[in-house]
């Protein structure tokens, strides 16, 4: 059996590449970027103003001059205007232009205005250039301010939008088909039979892969039928870009789910891991390249390798180059003997001393999964060792991949 | 002027209570739930087989036993069969009820099947009750598995299924509407002259409010004419539940804003924070006793004081009970004179030993928010020190509040 480092490798070997479109740039929060921004002009794109006040200039102030003259106004937005006497000043806005023969701000706070005349108070020593914030300080046009590779959160937005672009290229957003397999699985709403379970396994999977920004995902549930299976799998591996299957990839008589991919074309590549949850999880690749993911149906497993393998495998998919690598302390001693990765849930406390500590929360098995509301994540134990310490650092995966 | 705690408080004083609704419960991710959730039946909701294989009877094992002939076959989601005789076994597929008569599971990989009997591997060692998940044992029905003012992450989702609830109550997505003000302001794709600004603050702060779960966003721009301003402002004092202005709350001749906002019918409570970036900050009551933000318009203040304020008041205004501080570990000496507030933009890294290191970005100006792209929140320099040492830890917050 694999462990779980060689499975991941042995998807990325297999890792599609997903096509960019050009989308609106309001909707692209959670994408993967496809083009560089370039700066459209030098920013700020001309010497703006940070202050309420007057603009003057400096050497009139060396001079000697205290009190100044209204000569004119300049608002944010309009045109530049210049100041013609430099004993005079410009009143001036937040955001305004710099007017021409001026180079110091003064603001409102350390004027008097009266009868059109602006006195400085005398405690003031201002600066030359305050409050100016100087063309291209910032960056220079054609500056590459964001790269091929980055995930787009909504602070991007701003700076993607101030370089002019309402349109971007983006990647994709996959066709993915969610598949939940067994007889024993009944929707919420409907009547529900002492032997049967509530379908939980394919929502859940759908709700975080939105989450991740993927939202063209379609869910549908089987019974266990080889025919019903093997028909609707060859529907969606013509019209899907991923496949993901939960239940039906054990060992059991009705586990017909790894012979019923590879009777539809679909080429084994692994399964079953050196882990724990998740096992059995099954992975291979259909007709068209495209990544089949078959995870077992328990819900901590369904739930765990989803976030373990198949969220990160998307994202680079999509061509995420950065991702973040957490560490967290633990804060019980584990013991387990398998030789097998553990990926144990934790709460995590952020203490007051800037470290973050885990505190273990063990299922009873991998089917109860209320046990893990209140879990942050989970830790990734590794086979290596079948000893860790209290206090020791673990790498850490967050429910909700950064 | 008052302090930034204050400011909090005289908002949190004002806070209203946001309705509740059903919806379906794939599409309350990010809302925050207005009724406990009840298991619907134990969990499980009887004994169930975790182990593809055998059922038999202990006791026969007990006395000896060591192969069984195959009575019958109990498939998940089949109602739940029985043992006839104790010196045979059933088949017995993951996910299924314990038949009647049987209290131990036998995992295929120990046994070798011939001519329907099982015959048990001479080194394995079977427990009573060995993989067998016990009817209630993860909680017993009506437990309750979530409470009111809980924020529903995918994780939850499998839960409230697993409950039956196809529908449930949380709080309603309140209406919204972001106005940005200022001549100087064109949009993206739009011909922008020297002295004009792209917009971005009000897209910024919608897709902010968007990733936070408050997807009932409206967004328009307003140039700087108090009539315009009061005409639009008034028509969404009458439709909206909450509005946010940016721009046009400073000292200059075309803010008009705080005066719009009053002759409009809306009580200031507070107008200016002692806090950098974002000091000009006004709030105030609509007629309908809605909160009004008006917010700086320079990008960083913008930023900085809808995620400071606004996100999480109005998660509390959707009933959100819990929040997660969060504390790190500055890496470089701050001095600072000014007795203000002091949210200063970081970089993380997670350092192996499980502590976060936090190195301050200083931005050029409140308007340089391209030095944002790469920061992952601010820390939170309270006004009673000047002085913060290197590897003091310190409160943070994350630009996507957790």
């Amino acid at each position: 059996m694999i462990s779980s480092q060689e499975a991941m490798n042995l998807i990325l070997d297999q890792l599609p590449i997903i096509n960019k479109e050009k989308i609106n740039t309001l909707q692209s929060v959670g994408r993967i970027l496809k083009e560089p921004i370039y700066a459209e002009r030098d920013q700020p794109p001309f010497d703006r103003v940070t202050m309420d006040g007057i603009a003057i200039s400096y050497e009139a102030l060396k001079r000697g001059v205290n009190q100044f003259s209204i000569e004119n106004t300049q608002f944010a937005g309009d045109a530049q205007i210049a100041l013609k006497d430099k004993n005079f000043c410009i009143e001036i806005m937040t955001g305004a232009i710099l007017p021409k023969n001026t180079d110091c701000i003064i603001p409102i706070e350390w004027i008097k205005t009266n009868n059109g005349i602006a006195v400085l108070d005398t405690n003031y020593q201002p600066q030359k250039l305050q409050y100016i914030h100087r063309q291209g300080s910032d960056h220079q046009k054609y500056t590459e301010v964001l790269g091929i590779g980055h995930k787009i959160e909504p602070m991007d937005i701003s700076l993607i939008l101030s370089c002019g672009k309402k349109y971007i290229e983006v990647s994709s957003d996959p066709k993915i088909c969610i598949i939940s397999n067994g007889n024993e699985l009944i929707a919420a709403g409907e009547p529900i039979l002492p032997h049967q379970i509530r379908m939980s396994n394919g929502p859940a999977i759908m709700v975080m892969l939105e989450q991740q920004g993927f939202k063209n995902c379609e869910y549908i549930h089987l019974v266990d039928d080889k025919n019903i299976q093997q028909e609707h799998i060859k529907k969606h591996l013509i019209c899907s870009d991923i496949l993901i299957l939960s239940g039906g990839v054990s060992m059991g008589k009705a586990d017909f789910i790894p012979q019923v991919l590879q009777e539809c074309g679909v080429k084994n590549i692994f399964h079953k891991i050196r882990q724990r949850p998740g096992k059995p999880m099954w992975f291979g690749i259909g007709p068209k390249k495209q990544l089949i993911f078959a995870l077992p149906g328990n819900p901590v497993s369904t739930i765990t390798c989803c976030r373990h393998y198949i969220v990160p495998v998307l994202q680079r998919a999509c061509g995420r180059d950065f991702f973040i690598d957490e560490y967290v302390k633990l804060q019980q001693q584990i013991k387990f003997q398998p030789d097998l990765t553990y990926f144990l849930p934790v709460r995590l406390v952020n203490s007051e001393n800037g470290e973050i500590k885990a505190y273990p929360v063990e299922t009873n098995t991998s089917g109860d999964f209320a046990s893990l509301i209140g879990t942050d994540g989970y830790i990734e134990l590794v086979s290596k060792s079948n000893l860790f310490e209290e206090s020791e650092s673990i790498k850490f995966f967050r429910w909700k991949m950064p």
